[in-house]
């Protein structure tokens, strides 16, 4: 069974799951409130639909770990619902804190409802996350339900550190390619490998199995975020007809352009000078390439992707599922946009 | 023994407790993050001590519960952080959302940090309440660690369900009193109620006496709040010298106000036609009063009152320290400013 047909499946039992979980916050009248969240999850509003739901690759990845060690995916849906939640109470408070007016093609909950309401929105999705947990108690034996309530509440404080990282390094001029990792080890890979993780704990498989699962989500992430670095400067829509959307512009601090701050070159110079603007997006992305930047995040993507490769290796999986989940992997770091 | 050397004792441990929690942010060189939420705690930055650290009201509430069912409190010393520091990302989110700039004679933590790195830092303090649970695994059996972890976000979401009513009751015109009731059972009863349920529940209390415990709090929670509402108009430092910080100025839908406003004689009026500057307080405060609004308000504090003590006599819990839940709730409910 390939990747696809797994989807076929997993996809609308995670929409059921959230569904069911976050229908509690209207049990109590408060349906605007719901609204807002239902809106963000791509299930109500203008625009509602599968793209503005998202992939749901975090979801997909936890059950197809508990696939391929053999258990029934369905026990781990609790988490699935769980580390989606996370994922997207993440997404709102950052779409405010990066004032962005997009996501998944809509306008983003603070543009529709103002900031403090998209704050409490977020807040709300935080709890609901670890309310989705509770369906565990009739699906796992009760240590196992612990450990899924202990391993949530710490990737999400790993996710702040990173996002603390992020949001200091805007107003630091000396930022180096050291400064990079503990900052996406943060705010990308700490959920992708709670989530390979979670999906091993729920299969109850051994701590070193967990392990392993653990490492190569973790490796994932941090491929999977290089590879967005590269797209966000070299990939179609940041080069052809929307520069406006080039990481150049927005200024983000991605591996390629720490790289080139480092060697202090013309790219440097111009990055240091002034704000750059779309149209000398092609040019600088060109420079940036010449300069070494894309063959440096290139290597980096390759290595850690056979890191991940190797993890997944020691985890000795086999079948359907672990197929699935090895294609999952290779769709997030080669993804085209 | 009294409240008074209770809190010596127990005061110290809650802080050691919390503090404890909170280091584990800096063991990852998030050494900012930690400074943040180290100042909202009132440990560090400048007008650090007691005075800023709040009076650690709903800590105490669970550990004298705990105490008061015959337990040893320290036990229940996780619950007490968790519940602590729920409420300070409550806060931190709250000074956001009404552009608070002060908070405990401090300036806000978005007022120092901005509000990106504030709503960042109200987060990590959410997950680290979860995080404060973890060490209910030494104290208590394995089922009553996760009920503590499955009560927790039902508070919090609660919290945020009144938090969004309190938001959208900003730009509503025609709040009635009735409206009041839901705001104020998420805002504020709803972690005080389960406050004193976890410490039932980590006192390993049957049901029934979880359920006395949980609705002992809500209703000093509800008694309190509209005490607080009272205070807010006809308290000393509203009334005298500091009208800026009357409820009327800042046009605070409280209990009061909302009765006043049902009437529709001249407060209403004088509501409605035009914000209210601090020179016109004394006069409308007096208003405010000749058209019943106190005593309503004040009739109300006593029912919740003495529905609260008709919950705590059945819990039929005596001793010192049942004396001393006794008194921090008549302090809580008659508190002067």
């Amino acid at each position: 069974m390939a990747l696809a047909e797994f989807k076929d499946t997993m996809l609308p039992a995670i929409e059921a799951e959230l569904k069911n979980c976050i229908q509690s916050v209207s049990q109590t009248g408060e349906n605007d409130l719901f609204a807002m969240l239902a809106y963000h999850l791509g299930w109500e509003g203008e625009g509602a639909g599968p793209k503005a739901r998202g992939k749901r690759i975090r979801p997909l990845l936890l059950l197809l770990t508990t696939a391929s060690l053999g258990k029934d995916w369905e026990i781990a849906l609790p988490g699935a619902a769980a580390v989606e939640l996370v994922h997207n109470f993440s997404l709102i408070h950052d779409d405010i804190q990066d004032q962005s007016s997009l996501r998944r093609g809509r306008p983003t909950l603070w543009k529709l409802y103002g900031i403090p309401q998209a704050i409490n929105a977020g807040d709300s999705m935080f709890a609901l996350a670890q309310i989705a947990l509770q369906n565990l108690d009739t699906s796992v034996p009760v240590e196992i339900a612990l450990q899924a309530h202990q391993i949530i509440p710490h990737a999400c404080l790993t996710l702040t550190q990173g996002q603390y990282l992020d949001l200091a390094y805007e107003d630091k001029k000396d930022i180096t390619t050291s400064d990079y990792w503990p900052m996406i080890r943060g705010k990308t890979a700490a959920l992708l490998a709670t989530c390979t993780e979670l999906g091993a704990i729920l299969a109850n498989a051994d701590k070193n199995t967990q392990e392993n699962f653990r490492n190569f989500g973790e490796f994932i992430g941090l491929a999977f975020q290089i590879q967005d670095d590269i797209l966000g400067i070299w990939g179609d829509s940041a080069l052809t007809g929307k520069s406006a959307e080039s990481d150049l512009v927005t200024g983000k601090k991605s591996l390629p352009v720490l790289f080139a701050l480092e060697k202090s070159g013309e790219f440097a110079k111009r990055w240091k000078n002034q704000t750059i603007v779309p149209k000398e997006v092609p040019e600088l992305a060109e420079i940036l390439k010449t300069e070494g930047a894309y063959d440096y995040a290139k290597d980096w993507v390759d290595k850690l992707t056979n890191q991940a490769l190797d993890w997944f290796e020691k985890t000795e999986v086999v079948g359907p599922a672990a197929d699935a989940l090895s294609e999952l992997s290779n769709q997030l770091i080669q993804r085209v946009r």
